[in-house]
Parts: C-alpha cells; structure tokens; sequence
C-alpha cells in the first residue's frame, strides 16, 4: 500500500518549515502505519527547528513526537496494535520493536525522519512508540500522552513521590509544568507554588490548585518561595521552561538536607548550568529526567484512570488550535509563550 | 578542674596559627575533656586558615577536626564515655549530646571553638563528637577515624555501594580520596582507576590496587577514563580534590544511564560548577556528600573490623608526621600536596 500526504519538513535551521507532499515507504517488520488525528508541539521542536540542538546532521527531516491517531497498516511481526486501532503517539519507548530508519520520498529526494514524527497526516512509527488509546479519553486530548503528561505526571509520581505535607513549586507551566502540577494535586501537598511569566498561565495554576503564584518576572521567585516556605525553600522542586537560568532558580528554591530538583529541560546544546557545590554537599539533590521515568505501558494506563476519574483537565492546556498548515504559527506561538500547548488538528473526523 | 595546655590558634585569615597557653573552660552537660594523643590535618582546615570559606566570624578560634586521645572528664550527662577511654575525635555527629558554644581563655581574650578542635593538647569535645576507640586500632591510625576514613570509605559503602564489575575512579589521592580507594577496593570492581597530579601518590594508588592510574597533569583524565572505559565513562566517580574543576572532571568521566558522581569536596565558597543538563537529562547523577552518609556510632566499628582485618592499610598515608608545634608547616605541606595525611604527633605517650 502506498500513501502519498502532507507533511511539514524542516529543510534548514532556522527556517519555517515547509508543507509538502511526501511518499511512505514500504513498511518495515516492527513498523506501523498511522493516520494522524492530532498533534501536541512541544518545546524540543522549537529548539530542533531553531537550532537550540546544534548542526542538524539529519536534514531535511520531519518532527513532533506526541500526537494520536488510528493505525493503518502494521509491518511484520507487529502485535501490539492492529489496524483500525485509536493509538497514541510517543518518544518515550514501551514495549516493541525499535524499528527505526524511515525515510519518506519527497520531491526532491529522500527526507528523514525518526522512529516518531506527529507534523504529517500518516506516519511510519515504529512499534515502541505507539501505544492503545484506553477508553475514555478523546483523541485531542490522547496527544498530551505522547509527552507532556507522562514527562510532567511521571517526574511527580515516579520520581518526587511527595510524602504527604510536602511543599513543591513547579516552574515553568506550559504543557509538561501544568501537567506536573495536576499530578501534584494528587498528593496531599502542604504547598504548591507555580512560577510563570505569563499571568494567564499563573491564572490556569491558581484554578488548578495552586496554593501561591508567583509571577518571575515581577519579583524574585527564589526569595518569594523562601519567604513562603520559612526561609527553608521547597522540599521538591520541578522545572520544565526549558533555560539553565530557571534550572539553576529551582536549585536554589530547594531546601536543603534532601531537598529535590528534578528539571525536564533540555536548554541549548552549549549552556551549563551553574551550581554551588556547596548545597549539594548540604544534600540538595538534583536530578535530570528523560521523559519522567515513565513507562508508557504502565503509566499510560494509570494516567488514563486519573483522566477519566476526572483528576486531569488536561483540555484546559489547549489555549489554542491549529491546522496542519499552520505549523510555523504554532511553533512561533510556543516559542513566544502565546500558547501553552498548542493542538494541531490534522484530521479531527477521527476523533 | 582546671587545665591549662598549648593550643594552635588562628587570629587572622592568611595568617600562621599562633601557638599559645590557652585555659580550658569547667565542662558544661554534655561535654568531655579530652587530652589529645594524635591529630590529622585536612584540607578543611586550609580552607579555613586561608579564608576559602569568606569572612570568618568566629576569630580568633582553634582548629582541627580528627584526632585520637584519652578522656580526662566527663561533664554532666555524659554516659558514652568516662575518663581513661581511649577515643577518636571527629567532626561527624553521633550520639550524644550536641553541647557546643565552647570558650577558651586565652592570653588577651577568649578564643572560640567548634564542637570539637584538635590542633591543642587538650580538648573540650561535645560528647556526641567522641567515640569509643575500638581494641585492635593503633591511637595514630585512630585520628583518621575522625574524618578522612569514614567520609572516604563511607562514600563507597554507604553511598555509592558499588555491584560487582563495576568500573570506578578516584580523583585526588589524599586522606579522603586513599580511603576511598581502600574501601573500593572490599567490592568486586571490573576497574578502578585513581587520579592526581602527583607520581607519589598515584605509585601508592597503584600498590593499593588501583587497575589504572592517571597523572592529570600530563593527560586529560576525562579522556583517559573513556579509553580506558570503552567511551562511557566510569559507573561511580569519587572527587576528594578539592577544587570545582575537578569535581567537574569527574561529572564529565561518569558513564550516563546510571552513572554517579559523588563529591566530597567543599571549595572555595565563591566557586560554582557548570555542568551541562543534557548529561543529567541522559541519567548521569551527582551528588555532594556530608560526612560519606556516615553514622559514627555504626560505621566507626565497621571500619575498625575491617583494619583489623588488614583491609585497610591507613598508616601509610602518614608520609609525614609534624610536632603541635609544626603546625603550619604542616598546613602548608598539605596545600602544596608534600604530605598525604600529614600527622599532628600531640602526645605519643598515650598511644
Ligand atoms: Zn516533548
Ligand atoms: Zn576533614
């Protein structure tokens, strides 16, 4: 079977990217077909198209690793899914084969991609990323499953694991920050303090059950969370807005003494974070993650539950939609905070 | 009972102590007298002569935090200890009572001191500073009981707790950092890799049982750690160099995916380290460490077995031994790394 659809390529960094008519490759044993629903935009694109990663040895390429959709076609040896089911797109690799190395025919030669890409209407995807969409959750929001939920939920379930009266403040509320958030709420938290710049962001945190919002760009929001916390600072910190200089804000908001940072943020490529070696010798800790610890076959399921007991509005996070041919608007929109995770409809009928 | 005795004190940062007669106050609750047999120098107290830790409040005082003696009085409450037991003076906490606010008259003044100082030939020491001496350990090796050992060791057996066929590496091969390779050195450890800038010391490492040693001031360690390490890197990195660069060193040596560094450097209290998030974000993990994570009461018998046991070869880090009297010159041998574990001789006697 072949599939010919549209598809936004980045052809050159710092370029908008191009809608284009391109060709799916034969499958693959381990590979799937998808037809994309839906499509979240997350940071990493932003910094992959603009650069923020360094030389980019793979172009032209295409991009996006959340997304959902129906499936197709499965290559050999596929078991996971079949065609017709609704499956949620991902980076974080499940269970599977790991059938990478898929390269679409475009007009001018071949155009890369990796084991996921969600800027198309099919897809290629290989098995690991794909998992069944459990019942109860739509499709629009079945795309925050590919990144932003089990990043954000998985850093405070599987990683902080608050003990009861812990204090947390999560900086940094887009889509990861905000989901972080909602997963807090499922603690009994002492304290939940949100950090943004945006005070429409700051105001979703409040409805959400932010216990204090701070607003970093009027005031010091390491000396407003120890003023709020008895000069202690947090017993957990979360970051996710994607800059050393909020990674290192988070640092210096932990208490000491088994106080936790964990970021989400991969900042550019030749940034450093500065720390005082100090705190850590204090026991501060601080801790990277790839992708919240989360394994989608398990998490996936349990975030799902959460979804449909009604614990996670996440369509609140959908401030604003776009087509597929909108991508560059959506891009830009995230890169200069005017959406906090912009939705592209790619083919809404399938929801 | 009052005693008047020889103390190093500092009245001025950057400045040499000043042997002098000093008085020891009438014991509070909680406090011991302790005639001093033997003390260690660390860098610690280097960094405090020479004002690494900024502005110093509490001149003029006296130093020194791991040593061995015999305990003359017992203050009020005192049940770990009585006069005539042989003990190990150290920095870390254990049981008992925390008595500080510790006072000595001097000749123009009182002159302050921490919980426990050894740089004087007799101490006033809060008992939760002091440890029986275990039967089996020689009073010289018994000072480094105080500090060095159980923060060296305590980083490989409490904190790091490396599997078989791990692969580790030492940087800086002074008191902590041989302590720490000797601890390795229990576990079944694939390589073991030791660095300094010095040819003596990395000649012990390697007749300690270092699989690899490297002279960082003829190679890049990082470098040489990944050649030596299939380009990965170690699974634990151990800094005891004192300085941010090398913790920085370390970080960059550790294997991602799991890997940890540990540090138990303090540096300069203006020195930050810059490390690249991406390496967190890829699982590398570095923590600061307060004492090796060590319970005294606990890890001081442990380590005792293990001497015992002719597991930990101690004394040969006392490549050279110092009157009271030497005191600078021995502070000055350590920050010039003539000595390994330079060896305050206070009273011999009592050994
Ligand atoms: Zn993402
Ligand atoms: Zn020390």
């Amino acid at each position: 079977m072949s599939v010919t659809f549209r598809a936004a390529v980045l052809h050159e960094l710092n370029q908008p990217l191009s809608i284009e008519t391109v060709e799916a490759p034969a499958l693959a044993a381990g590979q799937v077909l998808v037809k994309l629903a839906y499509s979240g935009v997350c940071h990493s694109q932003v910094m992959e198209a603009r650069g923020g990663r360094g030389p980019d040895r793979y172009l032209p390429h295409m991009l996006g690793h959340e997304g959902s959709g129906v499936v197709v076609e499965i290559g050999e040896g596929v078991a996971k899914v079949r065609p017709g089911d609704r499956v949620i797109l991902g980076w974080i690799k499940g269970a599977g084969a790991d059938a990478q190395g898929i390269r679409y025919k475009g007009r001018n030669g071949y155009i890369n991609a990796g084991a996921v890409t969600t800027f198309n209407e099919y897809a290629v995807v290989a098995e690991n990323r794909v998992t069944p969409l459990p019942p109860g959750v739509p499709m629009d929001v079945a795309a925050l499953f590919g990144c932003a939920l089990p990043v954000g939920a998985g850093i405070v379930i599987n990683i902080a694991k608050p003990p009861p009266g812990s204090t947390l403040a999560v900086f940094g509320l887009g889509g990861i920050g905000l989901s972080a958030l909602m997963a807090c709420k499922l603690f009994s938290c002492k304290q939940l303090i949100a950090v943004d710049v945006e005070p429409a962001k700051l105001e979703m945190a409040r409805e959400l059950g932010a216990t204090a919002v701070i607003d970093a760009s009027r005031s010091n929001p390491v000396e407003e969370i120890r003023a709020l916390t008895g000069g202690l600072g947090v017993d957990f910190a979360i970051e996710s807005a994607g800059l050393t200089r909020v990674i290192e804000q988070a640092f210096d908001a932990t208490r000491r003494f088994g106080g936790l940072c964990v970021f989400a943020s991969h900042p550019k490529s030749d940034e450093k974070i500065a720390l005082d070696p100090f705190e850590l010798i204090c026991g501060k800790r601080i801790l990277g993650t790839w992708g919240g610890d989360s394994r989608p076959g398990h998490d996936i399921e349990l975030l799902a539950g959460l979804y449909r007991d009604g614990k996670l509005p996440l369509a609140s996070m959908f401030t604003r939609r776009y087509a597929l041919t909108e991508i560059n608007a959506a891009l830009d929109d995230l890169e200069h905070r005017r959406s906090v995770r912009p939705l592209i409809e790619i083919d809404p009928t399938l929801g």
